[in-house]
């Protein structure tokens, strides 16, 4: 399904050759004058069509799934929630359709365009955007393409789409055919985009004959397509008797099915009569219907992938997972131990492919980091390097629409909704605190590590927002903190954030002392300085790696520039994701505006990562010299707070 | 003896400037687009006035060499492993006195310049050149100081010399005094060079009072000087009593002596009547006049540094090391245990300031990386980044005068030699192996570590030349393996670099399929392209450390680019360091010129370092496929002399 036969204008090896170029590291012919990346993992930086070219020759099967844009703005953050679940059983590739009618290349949270861009650069998943032509102007089709590639899309599924009304005729210089829009993609964006087209099984439904279609199929190909999916079929003979036996070298791509009743209504195409026969009976027993669905679907997948012809199966999953998940389960294709190829979600956008070191500040907000570094021209590579202005983008225009939300307004006693939080137990209302403002999802695995930890410290005013246990060698595939291709290891230093009162900060201070230089702090209010013990103010690297036939990989550093970029997002969080759900003069908005004024973000690197955490050591002896009293009239107080002016 | 006191042209506020620049990261102003450098040891980074600082703020007391440049070039070797030997003890810098009869700027191997340019860049040493100026055009002056420049040299001590002929006299804008040099090096070198002025405890012999040398003095820092070393004196009261009473809060260098016959050869000054009382009996007594020459030193020395007004003693060494290094360490001064900054020899050059990775290959040979990347204008640094290109010094004008040589005679057994070397035995005809051609140094202490298998595999026609083994997570400041600050830990993958036959290599590369992806290798003959499984020709870091508050630090890698330079100058060694001791058509000369042309080089790494290193195991298995016989119609085989052809 690969095309691998020559073009008409014979561009085949300038295509190995971008084909090398990408096998050392990434395809941008940009000459850069930053270090080049370790490229961990190839299939992170290369092209979809080299991706499908080395399973097939391993023999990998792959799958891949199909999803429609969404009508409202609730169903696009349903959507990409479902995105992540999704991505996480390691589709090869997922694409969006496109309806001319619901204005598909807006800006619109709700379009083909926007979905396909969350998808990629906020999901991490290579996708296909499909693009119709019938009734499109060139200029129309050329913003769309230029919008995809500004956007990071690399994959065009090229389609010619519905003629609107009966009287369609043929335009002289206007787009036609698909083939038409593929010859369009190659001479206005040269080998920029990845592109797909359609195969009909059975011939397309207007086509003059199968064989007449099966020519239109091959043009596409010679005009530059990349690789085939077939319309869907409901049965596997249709496939494996049809369209292979004509595409001689090619595979093509299996468009499967799974919710049966949905398939009908939307497809065009004839059920087959054994198919009508059984359903009849049980039309009004949904769980029947999919059991049966699910039951049918599997049959013909096995049949495809046995016949040794079919290198992957596509799924058009109308937008639900149960149903495709327990078929792809059933076929052990469902990756049920994600391995992640970095300790933090990755994006697909190419300019960001090798993106290799973040702060961990934004670690449980990847999204927030990624919207906000979004026209960096480069991304830190090997090493964080010289981040004296990074040009994080500005807070107020950075809610995303799926970053809002979710907050509950079950807050009032700030401490026991952060130990809830940790602990995964009901508040004293009965309601499972289930996010906090500073956390996009729910606590990773490792930090259940540190749980007991994580909830005394939080009863008594160490409002804890971000950890990570220390890690001394682990093997990159360990199922809680293994990152990275397999035969490696991963290291972390033992890290910990917090809100605290600046009476606990001076006790802090104090103690740290002890600490010295085992311990690095940073300690900021809303309106202060960093005050740090960060030598020559380095990024100090908290997660690392080593791989075989590799350089060092360190993707998570503690940044002292960027910190102050998260500071003024961790505070101003406070009062726009939390205080705002009260009204003015309330009492909850009071605490919390106290709060955001008055308390202090602290972060905390134990660098004797080989030894236990000596972190909660710290916050112990916080709290003893607190009982004990601190000499009120100590310089060091006075001096903190000639530091910070409030 | 810093220069705190403001300058005439009231320069102190842009001191303090660069002061505050070199402290996050160097001194040059020049925009880099490259990754800035972690910067492990400001030591390493610092200008001599910063270190100087800092050692009179901590308290901590420094000691510094004198030598003059040698007449003879075997002179200079000796020099330079002097140089090494004494550089070890911890001198906070070197100087290099001045002599205008002996062509002092000239590119000879014993000019004062050239002398000075191998200890800043070849031994790492922080160094001073002397330059007069007396009877000097400012051309002449201009010229020497842009060359002193060039080669990387920071520090001048700025002299007027001895006037040539007696009939001296003042010209008119000629350099007529020091402060003459002085005004000339910041007028046209702004404040690029760290500038030392001397001082005379007893005023200037020619000065017409006392108190009138002590003006120019003070003129000599007004106009920029940094800092002074004084004139050698015989009694600690002598300077306690002078100079410093009227420089205020300057401190003062004290110029000690230890050889007292040579000094008093040499020195103007009158030697006080007690030592001569004590000297004249015991003239004929060489070892008696060192040991009381010793004790002299030693009681001087504590007087003046239990006075607390002098911050470092400053040894005119003669260019030997007994006296000087007894002195030291009796004063609990010598550095008995060095810290390595990072796990190869450093260089002073502050364009090198921020180099923190090298290739593996060099790491005995560390003067010839020096020399050959010596034009380079950025060193690889944060991690070896793209190495496509590295224009690495031809072979042909490679050999500095203090790399050749050394190699001996007593060669005809090549394998022998090597087992010698490894086990530090003597040969069959008595003489001990001290260093092959790969080597510029004897075996490092981590060596030794594998010394056993070392010697085992030698035996058998594996010709080692560089090895390490594999740390996992050592202190920094472990004597054998550390390097770097304290407080950090140290890891290494297990490293083996040798020559060996082709049929060795055939046995070899089937036995290394069993070994993937941990062990990754490296063959290729003299002619031949490298036969490797690193992936995308990547670099693999196989040596690391972790420090606090800092990125990783990665200094040494396989690189496969500079592999094939190295390649190129490990095949040379054996023509042009061994083989070109014996006759043409000799014995020795035919069996090593064979190995030249017909033997690999190999280098493996293990890359599970946590575990013990299987490379053993791998050589092993060679031997034992090789005994069990290799199918001699085997593809393999043959496939290996086609991607070699010799």
């Amino acid at each position: 399904m690969v095309n691998q036969v020559q073009r008409g204008d014979g561009t085949l090896s300038s295509r190995s050759d971008s084909s090398a170029a990408s096998a050392s590291g990434g395809d941008s012919s940009k000459e850069s004058s930053r270090c080049s990346t370790p490229v961990l993992d190839a299939d992170r930086t290369d092209r979809l069509r080299y991706k499908m070219r080395r399973r097939m020759e391993s023999g990998d099967h792959w799958f891949s799934l199909e999803f429609f844009p969404p009508r409202t703005a609730s169903g696009a953050v349903n959507l990409i929630s479902r995105f992540d679940r999704m991505g996480s059983g390691g589709p090869l590739f997922i694409d969006i359709t496109w309806h001319p009618s619901g204005d598909p290349g807006s800006d619109k949270e709700t379009s083909s365009m926007m979905i396909a861009s969350t998808a990629v650069n906020y999901c991490g998943l290579e996708s296909v955007l499909h693009l119709t032509c019938c009734n499109q102007s060139k200029d129309n089709i050329s913003r769309h393409l230029s919008k995809a590639k500004h956007l990071g899309l690399k994959n065009i599924m090229a389609l010619r789409g519905d003629p609107v009304g009966s009287d369609w005729e043929e335009e002289e210089e206007g787009f036609n055919y698909a083939v038409d829009l593929v010859k369009h993609i190659r001479s206005e964006f040269d080998d920029y985009f990845d592109i797909c087209v359609a195969g009909y099984p059975t011939g397309h439904p207007e086509a003059h004959s199968y064989k007449e279609d099966l020519i239109y199929l091959k043009e596409k190909v010679a005009a530059g397509a990349d690789f085939v999916i077939t319309q869907l079929f409901f049965r596997a003979e249709t496939f494996l008797k049809g369209v292979y036996a004509y595409l001689d070298q090619q595979c093509v791509c299996v468009q499967g099915y799974q919710s049966l009743r949905q398939l009908v209504k939307l497809s065009k195409l004839e059920v087959p009569e054994e198919i009508t026969r059984v359903i009849e009976p049980i039309k009004d027993n949904d769980a029947a219907i999919r059991n049966y669905g699910i039951h049918q679907a599997l049959e013909m997948c096995r049949v495809l992938l046995d016949s040794g012809r079919v290198p992957g199966l596509h799924f058009y999953t109308l937008n639900r997972e149960v149903a495709t998940m327990e078929v792809l389960r059933q076929l052990g294709m469902w990756q049920e131990d994600p391995r992640r190829p970095m300790p933090w979600a990755v994006s697909a956008h190419p300019k960001r492919k090798v993106e290799d070191v973040r702060p961990i500040f934004w670690g449980s907000r990847p999204k927030s980091y990624i919207y906000r570094t979004q026209d960096w021209d480069e991304f830190p590579n090997g090493r964080w390097g010289n981040s004296s202005s990074p040009a994080f983008g500005e807070l107020n225009d950075y809610y995303l629409f799926y970053l809002k939300s979710k907050s509950s307004k079950d807050a009032l006693l700030v401490f026991e909704v952060f130990t809830c939080y940790i602990a995964a137990q009901p508040n004293r209302k009965g309601h499972k605190v289930m996010c906090l403002p500073w956390n996009d999802e729910p606590l990773a695995p490792e930090t259940n590590m540190l749980k007991d930890e994580l909830e005394k410290v939080n009863t008594r005013g160490v409002l804890t927002i971000n950890s990570q246990p220390n890690i001394n060698g682990k093997p990159s595939t360990d199922p809680i903190v293994g990152w990275g291709p397999p035969g490696g290891y991963v290291f972390q230093k033992a890290y910990l954030e917090f809100f605290t009162s600046s009476e606990n900060v001076n006790a802090l201070l104090k103690v740290l002392k002890k600490y010295e230089p085992r311990v690095n702090y940073h300690i900021v209010n809303v309106h202060g300085r960093n005050l740090t013990n960060a030598p020559d103010m380095q990024p100090n690297a908290v997660t690392w790696g080593i791989f075989p036939g590799r350089e060092i990989v360190q993707p998570t550093v503690v940044d002292p520039v960027s910190f102050m970029f998260w500071k003024d997002e961790a505070f101003a969080l406070w009062i726009e994701q939390w205080a705002k759900l009260y009204e003015d003069e309330s009492p909850s908005r009071m605490i919390i505006k106290y709060i955001h004024d008055n308390y202090f973000l602290v972060n905390l690197v134990d660098n004797d990562f080989p030894l236990d955490s000596c972190l909660w050591q710290v916050i112990e002896d916080m709290f003893e010299l607190l009982q004990t009293g601190l000499d009120t009239g100590d310089l060091e107080a006075t001096k903190l707070f000639h530091v910070f002016p409030i």
